[in-house]
């Protein structure tokens, strides 16, 4: 099989990727390993920034996202039994976010996929990336139990952490950078509304928690737990009096309980693959770096990613100008180390770490006392939660 | 000898209190362990907050500050052999910092005192603050070979870090927390003309270096360096050549030189004590706390404690009202913590960690990246370097 652009991975990378090359008039392919109810399953974040939104509205995916998507002007932090809201709109000069289950987006975005025609093809396994360097780089896959080869003018590597395209890049032409953090969150889905209008970050002396929602009627919530900790061992009730006890204020702060559908423990971690491209192959979203999920960065860095190697691979059909495209990792990763900066950032700010001295608790403490009473430090964490502007690529 | 506020140092703290005291009629004796040409010439930091320069005027010793210090209206950053200048007044509502070297405040201060005929003891060494929990608190002093007695209402131990005020509380009420830096400053004097109009900052990946002012023919320049290093072992050539090195930018940085004529490693440390009050005994300034110099918050926090004991002890003398006394340490505390907070993150910000990892020295340069392209981050920055206001002392 022949294309112009290889897209490895159906995530919101890949799909958004081959929705606006689509709409420019480049052909692609898109392979999945796993099959449609598996990726239109999976749970990830879903607070869309401002940009984002925008991205997929000029997408054509924006529709079904502003009919039942939220859009929130704000979050609300706790800490020391109090509570402190952070007004995007009035810090931002405007911005919001839409919260709208990154499942939904997937959704969406396989519907569009198969009105428009384009090859996508579930339970593809991409086998490895090959001539990436040449000017004629390939992707061997396994499908319908053969093996098979893709030939493509560009690749697009959007097959998350654990794919195959970024082991393509020679590692000496390769840079890693790494954290891992000593904790996880136990993750649940609740069938019960939201307790509250916004999602409730919270920082207690027993660790981290969160409340975030899905839909109206369901819940999504969240505990710092050890990195090891087996979701198994923890019990409903346990979870939502834990819940109740690490976001608890003055003023109550009872929680509307419900059955728990979906348990599970994700580690935290931050990665950074450097360059973003190789050759005729380009990284994008987890296939080159990871976020710690604190303040959900990465489908938007995702988003983010593939915008920007669609205008330059447009620009380069149109004109055979290759600056965009040259530009491509550097201009990425300008963003992606803002996030990680960000993530790490908001991690640190909520989280209990295990070897904590008093003194960095203290320091911690008066951190969130300076964004509960600094407008500066709410508008820099508010910026930078909502999102700035891709300038140029929409 | 008796008298109404028994002052223990003659450092700004102590002469900031014993003349806002005095200005409301209420009586002290200031005592201090070293002569006065020592406590004269000792060499600090000379960045004066908005508000702290608010409350020497208020105090009456402002005039020479006004005539011989300068308004600095920014600060520069240097990374990445890049140059960001952060605009304080455009930032902060048209807030700015005083350039007025701590041995200036202190010979003013000192000036003021033996004018207004109060009692000023040099070479006096306070040997313990005893009945600090009783209504008739004493310092034990040494003064002229005998050792006395000073019988106070109200004690306040402005003895510094090494002073004997703070023992008094006792072990079972304070609870301390603290972090030592793996690396010092090399602080040298040089008569040469500051090379620049403002404060330089410069993060290299060979350590932190600072160019500061003294006055308009003497430089106070600093280099990061490793805790343990002897002054001596660098030459002057040497200390020229790694300061032009690590603030060099893309447009050169070339370095007025000249004699230096003081050279020191001071070590970093962090360190607050609470509670800063014990009965009638009250801390202030580097006894109470200590910060890191990297933005010379120590003498600001030291006159923000003053001014607000003085508030205390003048309110209490004319209503009887305990209210703010009672109020001190909290209050106090809060802004120390603020401090803390600041002047461990800009430390952060522009030192070279020897244990940093690759992807802790990229989030550094995220960091600075941030503060050098949004607004909102220099805002925080801006804020809390000139000061935010103390509400209510003046």
């Amino acid at each position: 099989m022949r294309t112009q652009v290889g897209i490895i991975g159906a995530g919101p990378a890949g799909l958004v990727l081959a929705r606006l090359l689509h709409a420019a008039g480049i052909e692609t392919v898109v392979i999945e390993a796993r099959d449609r109810s598996y990726v239109e399953g999976r749970q990830r974040a879903g607070i869309l920034e401002h940009g984002t939104a925008d991205i997929l509205r000029a997408a054509g995916a924006g529709e079904r996202m502003d009919r039942e998507g939220h859009r929130h002007d704000g979050i609300e932090l706790r800490f020391d039994r109090r509570r402190h809201r952070v007004d995007f709109p009035s810090l931002t000069g405007g911005r919001s976010v839409m919260v709208y289950a990154q499942t939904e987006v997937c959704k969406d975005l396989i519907a569009l996929r198969l009105r428009d025609g384009g090859p996508l093809l579930f339970g593809a396994e991409a086998l490895a990336v090959e001539g990436a360097d040449t000017g004629r780089p390939r992707v061997r896959y396994r499908h319908e139990g053969r093996e098979r080869t893709l030939e493509c003018a560009y690749v697009a590597g959007c097959d998350g952490f654990w794919g195959v395209a970024r082991a393509a890049v020679p590692a000496a032409l390769s840079r890693t950078y790494e954290r891992a953090y000593p904790y996880g969150w136990l993750g649940v889905l609740a069938d019960a509304p939201p307790s509250h209008d916004e999602l409730v970050y919270a920082r207690h002396d027993r660790g981290f928690a969160l409340l975030s929602h899905r839909s109206p009627t369901v819940s999504r919530l969240y505990l710092q737990v050890p990195a090891d900790t087996d979701p198994a061992a923890w019990g409903d009730t346990q979870i939502w009096d834990e819940l109740e006890r690490r976001c608890a204020t003055e003023g109550g702060g009872r929680l509307t309980r419900g059955p728990l559908t979906a348990k599970s423990v994700t580690p935290l971690r931050s990665y950074v693959h450097e360059p973003m491209r190789y050759g005729r192959l380009f990284l994008a979203g987890d296939a080159a770096h990871i976020v710690p999920p604190t303040g959900a960065k990465g489908l938007n860095l995702a988003v983010g990613d593939v915008a920007t190697l669609a205008r330059a691979l447009v620009a380069h059909a149109r004109t055979g100008d290759t600056a965009l495209l040259d530009a491509y990792s550097a201009t990425c990763l300008r963003r992606v180390w803002q996030a990680e900066r960000f993530s790490n950032a908001l991690t640190a700010l909520l989280h209990r770490h295990p070897d904590a001295t008093p003194f960095d608790d203290r320091l911690q403490l008066a951190q969130l006392d300076r964004v509960a009473t600094s407008r500066p430090a709410r508008a820099d964490l508010a910026e930078a939660y909502t999102g700035r502007p891709l300038d140029g690529v929409l």
